[in-house]
Protein backbone atom coordinates (compact mmCIF):
# COMPACT_ATOMS: atom_id res chain seq x y z
CA UNK A 1 0.00 0.00 0.00
CA UNK A 2 2.42 2.96 -1.32
CA UNK A 3 -1.26 5.35 -0.61
CA UNK A 4 -3.89 5.12 1.42
CA UNK A 5 -7.28 5.62 -0.34
CA UNK A 6 -10.84 6.91 1.21
CA UNK A 7 -13.61 6.31 0.16
CA UNK A 8 -15.88 10.08 -1.07
CA UNK A 9 -18.15 9.42 1.82
CA UNK A 10 -15.27 8.95 4.30
CA UNK A 11 -13.73 11.98 3.12
CA UNK A 12 -16.75 13.90 3.73
CA UNK A 13 -17.16 13.06 6.74
CA UNK A 14 -13.30 15.01 7.76
CA UNK A 15 -13.70 17.53 10.73
CA UNK A 16 -13.39 21.27 10.66
CA UNK A 17 -9.24 19.56 11.10
CA UNK A 18 -9.49 17.43 8.16
CA UNK A 19 -9.10 14.69 10.93
CA UNK A 20 -10.49 10.44 10.00
CA UNK A 21 -11.00 7.99 11.94
CA UNK A 22 -9.21 4.60 10.05
CA UNK A 23 -9.50 1.10 11.71
CA UNK A 24 -9.64 -2.33 9.75
CA UNK A 25 -7.18 -3.09 7.16
CA UNK A 26 -5.84 0.31 6.59
CA UNK A 27 -6.07 0.86 10.45
CA UNK A 28 -3.84 -2.22 10.89
CA UNK A 29 -1.97 -0.93 7.86
CA UNK A 30 -0.62 2.34 9.51
CA UNK A 31 -0.35 1.10 12.44
CA UNK A 32 0.92 -2.31 12.05
CA UNK A 33 3.11 -2.53 9.12
CA UNK A 34 4.29 1.10 8.70
CA UNK A 35 4.79 1.46 12.17
CA UNK A 36 3.65 4.84 12.31
CA UNK A 37 4.29 6.83 15.20
CA UNK A 38 2.35 10.82 15.70
CA UNK A 39 3.35 13.13 13.17
CA UNK A 40 4.81 10.20 10.74
CA UNK A 41 3.13 11.78 7.56
CA UNK A 42 1.50 9.41 4.95
CA UNK A 43 0.60 9.39 1.21
CA UNK A 44 -3.43 9.59 1.10
CA UNK A 45 -6.49 9.39 -1.88
CA UNK A 46 -9.63 10.34 -2.32
CA UNK A 47 -11.07 7.46 -4.51
CA UNK A 48 -11.66 9.37 -7.94
CA UNK A 49 -10.49 12.46 -6.41
CA UNK A 50 -7.42 14.18 -5.55
CA UNK A 51 -3.67 13.03 -3.95
CA UNK A 52 -3.03 14.52 -0.62
CA UNK A 53 -0.47 13.87 2.87
CA UNK A 54 -2.23 12.95 6.04
CA UNK A 55 -0.31 13.26 9.41
CA UNK A 56 -0.70 10.64 11.80
CA UNK A 57 -2.61 12.36 15.11
CA UNK A 58 -3.09 8.92 17.25
CA UNK A 59 -2.45 5.79 17.26
CA UNK A 60 -5.14 3.35 19.47
CA UNK A 61 -4.75 0.05 19.12
CA UNK A 62 -5.63 -0.84 15.21
CA UNK A 63 -7.49 2.80 14.82
CA UNK A 64 -5.37 5.52 13.65
CA UNK A 65 -6.60 9.10 13.70
CA UNK A 66 -5.05 10.95 10.73
CA UNK A 67 -5.12 14.96 9.86
CA UNK A 68 -5.53 15.09 5.54
CA UNK A 69 -4.53 17.64 3.53
CA UNK A 70 -5.47 16.96 -0.51
CA UNK A 71 -4.14 18.74 -3.46
CA UNK A 72 -5.92 21.35 -6.01
CA UNK A 73 -5.84 19.22 -8.62
CA UNK A 74 -7.48 15.28 -9.47
CA UNK A 75 -4.92 12.86 -11.31
CA UNK A 76 -5.94 12.35 -14.63
CA UNK A 77 -7.69 9.28 -15.97
CA UNK A 78 -5.05 6.49 -17.81
CA UNK A 79 -5.34 7.03 -21.38
CA UNK A 80 -5.94 3.45 -22.13
CA UNK A 81 -8.98 1.19 -22.14
CA UNK A 82 -8.79 -2.53 -22.73
CA UNK A 83 -11.41 -4.34 -24.76
CA UNK A 84 -10.60 -7.88 -23.17
CA UNK A 85 -12.55 -11.12 -24.18
CA UNK A 86 -13.31 -12.29 -20.75
CA UNK A 87 -10.41 -14.46 -19.42
CA UNK A 88 -11.07 -17.67 -17.15
CA UNK A 89 -12.36 -16.35 -13.53
CA UNK A 90 -8.74 -17.59 -12.39
CA UNK A 91 -6.85 -15.80 -14.62
CA UNK A 92 -9.24 -12.32 -14.33
CA UNK A 93 -9.23 -12.60 -10.66
CA UNK A 94 -5.19 -11.78 -10.46
CA UNK A 95 -5.70 -9.32 -13.05
CA UNK A 96 -8.11 -7.00 -11.71
CA UNK A 97 -5.30 -5.20 -9.09
CA UNK A 98 -2.51 -5.57 -11.91
CA UNK A 99 -4.60 -3.36 -14.25
CA UNK A 100 -5.53 -0.87 -12.07
CA UNK A 101 -1.48 -0.41 -11.10
CA UNK A 102 -0.30 -0.40 -14.92
CA UNK A 103 -3.67 2.13 -15.24
CA UNK A 104 -6.72 1.65 -17.40
CA UNK A 105 -9.39 4.12 -18.19
CA UNK A 106 -12.19 1.80 -18.53
CA UNK A 107 -12.52 -2.15 -18.81
CA UNK A 108 -14.81 -4.30 -21.21
CA UNK A 109 -15.35 -7.80 -20.79
CA UNK A 110 -17.22 -9.27 -23.64
CA UNK A 111 -17.38 -12.29 -25.32
CA UNK A 112 -15.86 -14.35 -27.98
CA UNK A 113 -16.29 -17.46 -29.52
CA UNK A 114 -12.97 -19.15 -27.23
CA UNK A 115 -14.57 -18.04 -24.32
CA UNK A 116 -16.53 -19.94 -22.01
CA UNK A 117 -20.19 -19.03 -21.51
CA UNK A 118 -20.38 -19.81 -17.95
CA UNK A 119 -17.38 -17.46 -17.45
CA UNK A 120 -19.89 -14.51 -17.07
CA UNK A 121 -21.78 -16.35 -14.34
CA UNK A 122 -18.87 -15.89 -11.43
CA UNK A 123 -17.85 -13.92 -8.82
CA UNK A 124 -14.96 -12.68 -10.21
CA UNK A 125 -17.08 -10.06 -12.76
CA UNK A 126 -19.46 -8.73 -9.72
CA UNK A 127 -18.22 -5.42 -8.17
CA UNK A 128 -18.52 -7.36 -4.57
CA UNK A 129 -15.03 -8.93 -6.01
CA UNK A 130 -13.60 -6.44 -8.37
CA UNK A 131 -13.55 -3.26 -7.12
CA UNK A 132 -11.76 -4.16 -3.96
CA UNK A 133 -9.16 -5.89 -6.15
CA UNK A 134 -9.04 -2.67 -8.39
CA UNK A 135 -8.59 -0.15 -4.90
CA UNK A 136 -5.47 -2.74 -4.39
CA UNK A 137 -4.20 -2.15 -7.91
CA UNK A 138 -4.56 1.95 -7.20
CA UNK A 139 -2.88 1.93 -3.76
CA UNK A 140 0.19 -0.11 -4.95
CA UNK A 141 0.52 2.51 -8.30
CA UNK A 142 -0.61 5.95 -6.09
CA UNK A 143 -3.46 6.56 -8.29
CA UNK A 144 -7.01 7.63 -7.93
CA UNK A 145 -8.73 6.30 -10.87
CA UNK A 146 -11.01 3.84 -10.05
CA UNK A 147 -11.20 1.76 -13.72
CA UNK A 148 -15.11 1.89 -14.71
CA UNK A 149 -16.00 -1.77 -15.87
CA UNK A 150 -18.72 -3.18 -17.88
CA UNK A 151 -19.50 -6.43 -19.07
CA UNK A 152 -21.04 -6.96 -22.65
CA UNK A 153 -22.25 -10.73 -23.71
CA UNK A 154 -22.94 -9.82 -27.10
CA UNK A 155 -19.27 -9.42 -29.07
CA UNK A 156 -20.97 -8.21 -31.99
CA UNK A 157 -23.70 -5.50 -30.39
CA UNK A 158 -20.51 -4.54 -28.30
CA UNK A 159 -18.31 -4.09 -31.44
CA UNK A 160 -21.49 -2.19 -34.31
CA UNK A 161 -23.75 -0.53 -31.96
CA UNK A 162 -22.17 0.75 -28.88
CA UNK A 163 -18.19 1.30 -29.29
CA UNK A 164 -18.75 4.83 -30.99
CA UNK A 165 -20.85 6.36 -28.16
CA UNK A 166 -18.31 4.71 -25.85
CA UNK A 167 -15.20 5.60 -26.83
CA UNK A 168 -15.16 8.43 -29.64
CA UNK A 169 -12.60 9.05 -31.82
CA UNK A 170 -9.88 6.69 -30.07
CA UNK A 171 -7.30 5.06 -32.07
CA UNK A 172 -8.21 1.50 -31.63
CA UNK A 173 -5.57 -1.22 -31.79
CA UNK A 174 -5.92 -4.91 -31.70
CA UNK A 175 -3.14 -7.36 -30.72
CA UNK A 176 -2.42 -9.96 -33.01
CA UNK A 177 0.57 -12.05 -32.97
CA UNK A 178 1.09 -12.22 -36.69
CA UNK A 179 0.89 -8.61 -37.08
CA UNK A 180 4.32 -6.53 -37.72
CA UNK A 181 3.59 -3.24 -36.92
CA UNK A 182 4.83 -2.47 -34.20
CA UNK A 183 2.16 -0.26 -31.29
CA UNK A 184 4.75 2.69 -31.14
CA UNK A 185 4.73 3.17 -34.79
CA UNK A 186 0.25 3.07 -34.62
CA UNK A 187 0.35 5.51 -31.89
CA UNK A 188 3.03 7.76 -33.12
CA UNK A 189 1.04 8.13 -36.83
CA UNK A 190 -2.15 8.63 -35.46
CA UNK A 191 -0.80 11.56 -32.50
CA UNK A 192 0.66 13.49 -35.55
CA UNK A 193 -2.81 15.32 -36.25
CA UNK A 194 -4.42 14.66 -32.95
CA UNK A 195 -4.69 16.82 -30.07
CA UNK A 196 -3.23 15.96 -27.00
CA UNK A 197 -6.73 15.53 -24.87
CA UNK A 198 -7.91 13.34 -28.01
CA UNK A 199 -5.02 10.97 -27.51
CA UNK A 200 -6.54 7.57 -26.02
CA UNK A 201 -6.01 4.20 -26.74
CA UNK A 202 -8.74 1.24 -27.14
CA UNK A 203 -6.99 -1.75 -26.91
CA UNK A 204 -8.47 -5.44 -28.12
CA UNK A 205 -7.01 -8.21 -26.44
CA UNK A 206 -8.12 -12.10 -27.44
CA UNK A 207 -8.95 -14.93 -25.01
CA UNK A 208 -6.12 -17.80 -24.64
CA UNK A 209 -6.20 -18.68 -28.76
CA UNK A 210 -6.75 -15.56 -29.81
CA UNK A 211 -9.96 -13.97 -31.79
CA UNK A 212 -11.27 -16.17 -34.32
CA UNK A 213 -11.79 -14.69 -38.15
CA UNK A 214 -15.39 -13.25 -37.91
CA UNK A 215 -14.29 -11.40 -34.53
CA UNK A 216 -10.95 -10.62 -36.23
CA UNK A 217 -13.05 -9.01 -39.18
CA UNK A 218 -15.05 -7.48 -37.29
CA UNK A 219 -13.03 -5.48 -34.96
CA UNK A 220 -10.75 -4.48 -38.24
CA UNK A 221 -14.02 -3.44 -39.73
CA UNK A 222 -14.98 -1.02 -37.44
CA UNK A 223 -11.51 0.68 -37.06
CA UNK A 224 -9.19 -1.37 -35.12
CA UNK A 225 -5.47 -1.19 -36.08
CA UNK A 226 -3.75 -4.77 -36.06
CA UNK A 227 -0.51 -4.83 -34.17
CA UNK A 228 1.96 -6.96 -33.09
CA UNK A 229 3.95 -8.03 -29.85
CA UNK A 230 6.60 -10.27 -31.61
CA UNK A 231 5.90 -14.34 -32.25
CA UNK A 232 5.97 -15.39 -28.55
CA UNK A 233 2.85 -16.47 -27.75
CA UNK A 234 1.81 -15.41 -24.07
CA UNK A 235 -0.90 -16.25 -21.41
CA UNK A 236 -3.70 -13.12 -21.29
CA UNK A 237 -2.62 -11.87 -18.09
CA UNK A 238 1.56 -11.70 -19.12
CA UNK A 239 0.22 -10.47 -22.64
CA UNK A 240 -2.21 -7.89 -20.94
CA UNK A 241 0.49 -6.41 -19.03
CA UNK A 242 3.08 -6.25 -21.53
CA UNK A 243 0.33 -4.80 -24.37
CA UNK A 244 -0.65 -2.36 -21.79
CA UNK A 245 2.61 -0.92 -21.11
CA UNK A 246 3.30 -0.72 -24.44
CA UNK A 247 0.73 1.65 -25.26
CA UNK A 248 1.49 3.84 -22.35
CA UNK A 249 5.18 3.96 -23.11
CA UNK A 250 4.02 4.42 -26.82
CA UNK A 251 1.68 7.58 -25.71
CA UNK A 252 4.94 9.19 -23.09
CA UNK A 253 6.99 8.95 -26.31
CA UNK A 254 4.60 11.22 -28.18
CA UNK A 255 4.30 13.77 -25.21
CA UNK A 256 0.82 13.01 -24.01
CA UNK A 257 1.52 10.43 -21.51
CA UNK A 258 -0.36 9.99 -18.13
CA UNK A 259 1.09 12.38 -15.96
CA UNK A 260 -0.02 13.83 -13.16
CA UNK A 261 -1.65 16.94 -12.45
CA UNK A 262 -4.38 18.52 -14.54
CA UNK A 263 -7.84 17.68 -13.99
CA UNK A 264 -10.29 15.52 -16.14
CA UNK A 265 -13.61 14.93 -15.21
CA UNK B 1 1.11 -26.13 -24.26
CA UNK B 2 1.96 -24.47 -28.07
CA UNK B 3 4.78 -26.50 -28.44
CA UNK B 4 5.91 -30.12 -26.59
CA UNK B 5 9.15 -29.93 -25.08
CA UNK B 6 11.40 -33.02 -25.13
CA UNK B 7 14.58 -33.65 -23.31
CA UNK B 8 18.09 -33.79 -25.08
CA UNK B 9 17.72 -37.39 -24.06
CA UNK B 10 14.50 -38.59 -25.26
CA UNK B 11 15.18 -36.44 -28.68
CA UNK B 12 18.41 -38.97 -28.80
CA UNK B 13 16.59 -41.91 -28.17
CA UNK B 14 14.40 -41.63 -31.09
CA UNK B 15 14.62 -44.82 -33.64
CA UNK B 16 15.28 -44.96 -37.44
CA UNK B 17 12.43 -43.44 -38.55
CA UNK B 18 12.26 -40.52 -35.54
CA UNK B 19 9.74 -42.20 -33.67
CA UNK B 20 9.30 -41.21 -29.95
CA UNK B 21 6.91 -42.57 -27.15
CA UNK B 22 5.55 -39.96 -24.43
CA UNK B 23 3.59 -40.70 -21.61
CA UNK B 24 2.89 -38.48 -18.57
CA UNK B 25 1.82 -34.77 -18.85
CA UNK B 26 2.57 -35.00 -22.40
CA UNK B 27 1.18 -37.96 -23.29
CA UNK B 28 -2.42 -36.91 -21.50
CA UNK B 29 -2.33 -33.57 -22.84
CA UNK B 30 -1.79 -34.83 -26.61
CA UNK B 31 -4.34 -37.75 -25.95
CA UNK B 32 -6.45 -35.55 -23.91
CA UNK B 33 -6.61 -32.20 -24.51
CA UNK B 34 -5.54 -31.70 -28.10
CA UNK B 35 -7.87 -34.96 -28.61
CA UNK B 36 -5.61 -35.66 -31.34
CA UNK B 37 -5.99 -38.92 -34.03
CA UNK B 38 -3.36 -40.41 -35.93
CA UNK B 39 -1.41 -38.33 -38.72
CA UNK B 40 -2.51 -34.98 -36.60
CA UNK B 41 0.64 -32.79 -36.34
CA UNK B 42 1.73 -31.30 -33.55
CA UNK B 43 4.49 -28.74 -32.62
CA UNK B 44 7.47 -29.59 -30.47
CA UNK B 45 10.72 -29.04 -30.06
CA UNK B 46 13.93 -30.11 -28.41
CA UNK B 47 15.33 -28.08 -25.15
CA UNK B 48 17.89 -26.30 -26.62
CA UNK B 49 17.56 -27.57 -29.57
CA UNK B 50 15.68 -26.96 -32.72
CA UNK B 51 11.74 -26.64 -33.57
CA UNK B 52 9.93 -29.47 -35.40
CA UNK B 53 6.81 -31.03 -36.05
CA UNK B 54 5.65 -34.59 -34.75
CA UNK B 55 2.97 -36.71 -36.85
CA UNK B 56 1.09 -38.72 -34.13
CA UNK B 57 1.19 -42.26 -35.24
CA UNK B 58 -0.34 -44.32 -32.56
CA UNK B 59 -2.76 -43.17 -29.14
CA UNK B 60 -2.88 -46.05 -26.47
CA UNK B 61 -4.65 -44.77 -23.26
CA UNK B 62 -2.56 -41.31 -22.57
CA UNK B 63 0.97 -42.72 -24.10
CA UNK B 64 1.03 -41.19 -27.77
CA UNK B 65 4.02 -42.22 -30.48
CA UNK B 66 4.95 -39.52 -32.25
CA UNK B 67 7.29 -39.39 -35.26
CA UNK B 68 9.33 -36.35 -35.53
CA UNK B 69 11.14 -33.95 -37.99
CA UNK B 70 13.53 -30.97 -36.94
CA UNK B 71 14.19 -27.83 -38.22
CA UNK B 72 18.02 -27.32 -38.89
CA UNK B 73 18.60 -24.29 -37.05
CA UNK B 74 17.95 -23.65 -33.27
CA UNK B 75 16.02 -20.09 -31.80
CA UNK B 76 18.22 -17.50 -31.20
CA UNK B 77 18.56 -17.46 -27.20
CA UNK B 78 16.04 -14.34 -25.80
CA UNK B 79 18.40 -10.90 -25.71
CA UNK B 80 17.60 -9.56 -22.53
CA UNK B 81 19.22 -10.97 -19.36
CA UNK B 82 17.15 -10.11 -16.11
CA UNK B 83 19.26 -9.33 -12.52
CA UNK B 84 16.82 -9.59 -10.05
CA UNK B 85 17.16 -9.00 -6.49
CA UNK B 86 15.43 -12.27 -5.06
CA UNK B 87 11.66 -11.50 -5.02
CA UNK B 88 9.33 -12.77 -2.34
CA UNK B 89 8.97 -16.92 -2.89
CA UNK B 90 5.39 -16.58 -3.96
CA UNK B 91 5.94 -13.99 -6.26
CA UNK B 92 9.08 -15.34 -7.71
CA UNK B 93 6.84 -18.73 -8.40
CA UNK B 94 4.74 -16.77 -10.20
CA UNK B 95 7.46 -15.24 -12.27
CA UNK B 96 9.56 -18.24 -13.30
CA UNK B 97 6.91 -19.26 -16.36
CA UNK B 98 5.96 -16.02 -17.32
CA UNK B 99 10.21 -14.95 -17.49
CA UNK B 100 10.59 -17.85 -19.84
CA UNK B 101 7.78 -16.76 -22.11
CA UNK B 102 8.20 -13.39 -22.49
CA UNK B 103 11.71 -14.28 -23.27
CA UNK B 104 15.11 -14.33 -21.49
CA UNK B 105 18.83 -15.38 -21.84
CA UNK B 106 19.43 -15.87 -18.40
CA UNK B 107 18.22 -14.51 -15.11
CA UNK B 108 20.25 -13.45 -12.08
CA UNK B 109 19.19 -13.20 -8.69
CA UNK B 110 20.99 -11.23 -6.07
CA UNK B 111 20.62 -9.75 -2.81
CA UNK B 112 19.76 -6.11 -1.63
CA UNK B 113 18.75 -4.35 1.65
CA UNK B 114 15.30 -4.70 0.90
CA UNK B 115 15.52 -8.50 0.07
CA UNK B 116 14.91 -10.93 3.48
CA UNK B 117 17.73 -13.53 3.48
CA UNK B 118 15.75 -16.23 4.54
CA UNK B 119 14.22 -15.90 0.64
CA UNK B 120 17.19 -17.73 -0.56
CA UNK B 121 16.69 -20.75 1.22
CA UNK B 122 13.55 -21.52 -0.25
CA UNK B 123 12.69 -24.66 -2.68
CA UNK B 124 11.48 -21.51 -5.23
CA UNK B 125 15.33 -20.97 -5.88
CA UNK B 126 15.94 -24.24 -6.43
CA UNK B 127 15.95 -26.19 -10.28
CA UNK B 128 13.77 -29.09 -9.23
CA UNK B 129 11.50 -25.70 -8.82
CA UNK B 130 12.26 -23.44 -11.35
CA UNK B 131 13.02 -25.77 -13.84
CA UNK B 132 9.80 -27.56 -15.04
CA UNK B 133 7.96 -23.82 -14.34
CA UNK B 134 10.47 -22.11 -16.82
CA UNK B 135 9.91 -25.11 -19.74
CA UNK B 136 6.01 -24.42 -19.20
CA UNK B 137 7.19 -21.05 -20.11
CA UNK B 138 8.54 -21.60 -23.18
CA UNK B 139 5.71 -24.21 -24.18
CA UNK B 140 3.87 -21.23 -24.06
CA UNK B 141 5.68 -18.98 -25.88
CA UNK B 142 6.96 -22.09 -28.51
CA UNK B 143 10.52 -21.40 -27.57
CA UNK B 144 12.88 -24.49 -26.99
CA UNK B 145 15.68 -22.14 -25.39
CA UNK B 146 15.95 -22.62 -21.12
CA UNK B 147 17.08 -19.68 -19.49
CA UNK B 148 20.02 -20.24 -17.18
CA UNK B 149 19.66 -18.91 -13.95
CA UNK B 150 22.18 -18.23 -10.71
CA UNK B 151 21.76 -17.14 -7.48
CA UNK B 152 24.27 -14.48 -6.08
CA UNK B 153 24.06 -13.97 -2.45
CA UNK B 154 26.53 -11.28 -1.99
CA UNK B 155 25.44 -8.52 -4.50
CA UNK B 156 28.57 -6.09 -4.30
CA UNK B 157 30.80 -9.35 -5.32
CA UNK B 158 28.26 -9.90 -8.11
CA UNK B 159 28.74 -6.17 -9.38
CA UNK B 160 32.83 -5.48 -9.33
CA UNK B 161 33.96 -9.11 -9.99
CA UNK B 162 31.42 -10.73 -11.82
CA UNK B 163 29.33 -9.15 -14.02
CA UNK B 164 31.75 -8.53 -16.96
CA UNK B 165 32.57 -12.26 -17.14
CA UNK B 166 29.42 -13.00 -17.09
CA UNK B 167 27.59 -10.44 -19.43
CA UNK B 168 31.14 -8.94 -21.63
CA UNK B 169 29.90 -5.57 -23.99
CA UNK B 170 26.26 -5.37 -22.73
CA UNK B 171 23.71 -2.16 -22.90
CA UNK B 172 22.89 -2.09 -19.09
CA UNK B 173 19.99 -0.56 -18.05
CA UNK B 174 18.66 0.06 -14.43
CA UNK B 175 15.00 0.68 -14.07
CA UNK B 176 14.12 3.46 -11.52
CA UNK B 177 10.53 4.98 -11.22
CA UNK B 178 12.27 8.78 -10.93
CA UNK B 179 13.75 8.02 -13.99
CA UNK B 180 13.15 10.55 -17.13
CA UNK B 181 15.10 8.31 -20.20
CA UNK B 182 13.04 6.14 -21.56
CA UNK B 183 14.24 2.29 -22.45
CA UNK B 184 13.33 3.09 -26.09
CA UNK B 185 15.85 5.72 -26.18
CA UNK B 186 18.74 3.89 -24.00
CA UNK B 187 18.43 1.48 -26.31
CA UNK B 188 18.61 3.10 -29.58
CA UNK B 189 21.27 5.71 -28.55
CA UNK B 190 23.61 2.22 -28.04
CA UNK B 191 22.54 0.36 -30.45
CA UNK B 192 23.75 3.20 -33.70
CA UNK B 193 27.46 1.98 -32.97
CA UNK B 194 26.90 -2.08 -32.18
CA UNK B 195 27.03 -4.92 -34.45
CA UNK B 196 23.15 -6.84 -33.96
CA UNK B 197 24.63 -9.83 -32.77
CA UNK B 198 26.24 -7.59 -30.13
CA UNK B 199 22.71 -6.23 -28.84
CA UNK B 200 22.23 -7.83 -25.90
CA UNK B 201 20.14 -6.28 -22.72
CA UNK B 202 21.66 -6.52 -19.05
CA UNK B 203 18.46 -5.25 -16.67
CA UNK B 204 18.64 -5.05 -13.44
CA UNK B 205 15.08 -4.75 -11.33
CA UNK B 206 14.89 -3.83 -7.86
CA UNK B 207 13.47 -4.93 -4.94
CA UNK B 208 9.86 -3.89 -4.16
CA UNK B 209 11.08 -0.62 -2.13
CA UNK B 210 13.82 0.03 -4.85
CA UNK B 211 17.11 -0.22 -4.57
CA UNK B 212 19.06 1.17 -1.65
CA UNK B 213 21.31 4.80 -2.35
CA UNK B 214 24.40 2.55 -2.07
CA UNK B 215 22.92 -0.14 -4.26
CA UNK B 216 21.77 2.09 -7.19
CA UNK B 217 25.27 4.11 -6.94
CA UNK B 218 27.25 0.79 -7.70
CA UNK B 219 25.32 0.01 -10.59
CA UNK B 220 25.53 3.38 -11.88
CA UNK B 221 29.59 3.16 -11.15
CA UNK B 222 29.50 0.42 -13.08
CA UNK B 223 28.05 1.16 -16.36
CA UNK B 224 24.11 0.95 -15.38
CA UNK B 225 21.99 3.52 -17.27
CA UNK B 226 19.11 4.25 -15.23
CA UNK B 227 15.38 4.13 -17.46
CA UNK B 228 12.58 4.96 -16.27
CA UNK B 229 8.80 3.35 -16.46
CA UNK B 230 6.39 6.45 -15.93
CA UNK B 231 5.22 7.55 -12.41
CA UNK B 232 3.73 4.63 -11.57
CA UNK B 233 4.79 1.82 -8.61
CA UNK B 234 4.41 -1.70 -9.85
CA UNK B 235 4.79 -4.68 -8.02
CA UNK B 236 7.92 -6.88 -8.92
CA UNK B 237 5.76 -9.52 -10.97
CA UNK B 238 4.33 -7.05 -12.69
CA UNK B 239 6.87 -4.37 -13.15
CA UNK B 240 9.40 -7.59 -14.48
CA UNK B 241 6.70 -8.10 -17.24
CA UNK B 242 6.47 -4.59 -18.51
CA UNK B 243 9.91 -3.78 -18.40
CA UNK B 244 11.00 -6.77 -20.62
CA UNK B 245 8.10 -6.38 -22.99
CA UNK B 246 10.11 -2.70 -23.38
CA UNK B 247 13.09 -3.95 -23.72
CA UNK B 248 12.08 -6.57 -26.36
CA UNK B 249 10.23 -3.88 -28.37
CA UNK B 250 12.97 -1.83 -28.56
CA UNK B 251 15.47 -4.16 -29.75
CA UNK B 252 12.89 -5.51 -32.44
CA UNK B 253 12.61 -1.48 -33.39
CA UNK B 254 16.50 -1.44 -33.55
CA UNK B 255 16.46 -4.38 -35.81
CA UNK B 256 17.66 -6.60 -33.58
CA UNK B 257 14.84 -8.36 -32.13
CA UNK B 258 14.77 -12.09 -30.95
CA UNK B 259 13.84 -13.55 -34.21
CA UNK B 260 13.49 -16.97 -34.85
CA UNK B 261 16.27 -18.49 -37.74
CA UNK B 262 19.82 -18.67 -37.18
CA UNK B 263 21.38 -20.54 -34.48
CA UNK B 264 23.87 -19.17 -31.91
CA UNK B 265 25.41 -21.70 -29.66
Amino acid sequence: MNLVLLERSEADGCGEWGDITLDGVRGRHIAGILNARPGRQIRIGIIDGPRGVATLVSTVNETVTLRCAFETSIPTVPRVDPLMALPRPKVLRRLWAQLAAVGVGRIILTNAERVERHYFDTHVVTPDCYRPLLIEGLQQARDTRLPQVSVHRRFKVLVEDELEALFPGRLRLVADPSASLSIARAVSARDAGTAPEGRRVLLAIGPEGGWNDFERGLLEGHGFTTVGLGSRTLRTDTACIALLALVHESLRASGSGPGAGASEA
